[in-house]
């Protein structure tokens, strides 16, 4: 088994993580995302949508997306669980991870990809070029912001994004946060709930993965 | 329990046909979105991000996000499988509704909700207004295109979209082409394996759902 890594890349990232967290070493090939080596045709032939991660198990099939390749390691190895227990804990878990990642990090990245000069020309990631869309990543960068007001309300009654426990929903939470601030989008200071828990969050070794 | 429904929404479909596959009966509450019912605030108290489906509990929580509450009724009801069995498998399923998701249902959704009249001033979903964005428009149909000629090759050597069994990524395949007529982008005629896939699915009987 080898995880294809990009050490920047907010969803390789995520896999990390989730891996610090469940105590997993997975050997690590990286990928040379400035030299593009994830348009190539060895690359393409196991992801044909040209996104990192990808696992390489051993019996040498390709899993991609991250959240799939973190519920695979789950299913494996459920403790500590990280995506929920029982089938009401489970939804809510994923209603939030889904909450956070669509209008949090994906948001980010529209902000990101459609204004930052290195990106010009591709703002969509995958084979296909599109161009950047500059009221786009304006629309972006409002949206996290009204994102982290949302949060500062969910985290008034609870440690973590979704309940008493860090889950996948925190993981994808600090990386947006993280990720945002590469476009100087931060949580405003009267923010105190999510400065807290993105203190609690990133102060865990798991956030160095 | 039960279900906030709308006919017409795409994600409300998406759990309407995952519970007709499932053999489940969930009693449905209709909710007004021409009158934005959802954005009133009995419904706001339910979802702060103001969108269907919500799924009331018995205890009187509510789950949001159409892929969280088929998870939990996939938790509750395993048989028929539509979300995978064992580890591999259930992460090859997530791996493909996300890609179909990302590709397809979204970048349609970026079509409609930034060209469509009914939605001029708020082309996200949610309670915040945003201006639609016409190059937006233009990419979601590019993409949705492209990403139909990407499914034609998934499909060459397979019956449906995660392998040879039809599960919750077909549902999205199936809704991403219905959703994708709205603003009149079609597989091309070419594709014939989209278009015998998507005759396959559309015949079953949970796609009256």
């Amino acid at each position: 088994m080898k995880l294809y890594d990009h050490k920047l890349a907010p969803n390789t990232r995520r896999v990390r993580v989730f891996l610090a967290e469940k105590g997993i070493e997975v050997p690590m090939q990286p990928v040379d995302l400035k030299e593009r080596e994830q348009q190539g045709n060895a690359f393409v032939a196991m992801n044909p949508f040209a996104t990192v991660p990808v696992l390489e198990l051993d019996d040498g099939s390709h899993l991609c997306e991250s959240v799939a390749i973190c519920r695979y390691f789950e299913a494996l190895h459920p403790d500590p669980p990280l995506m929920g227990t029982d089938p009401a804990d489970i939804a809510t878990v994923e209603m939030w991870q889904r909450r956070v990642e669509m209008n949090g990090m994906m948001a980010a990245g529209d902000a990101f990809r459609n204004s930052s000069p290195a990106f010009e020309g591709r703002a969509v990631a995958g084979l296909t070029q599109y161009p950047q869309i500059a009221e786009l990543a304006e629309r972006g960068r409002a949206r996290v912001t009204r994102f982290y007001e949302m949060l500062d309300d969910v985290l008034a009654d609870r440690e973590f994004i979704a309940g008493d426990r860090y889950t996948i929903a925190d993981i994808t939470g600090l990386i947006t946060v993280d990720f945002g601030g590469w476009s100087k989008i931060t949580p405003d200071p009267s923010l105190k709930n999510v400065h807290t828990w993105y203190e609690r969050v990133s102060s865990r070794p798991s956030a160095d993965a």
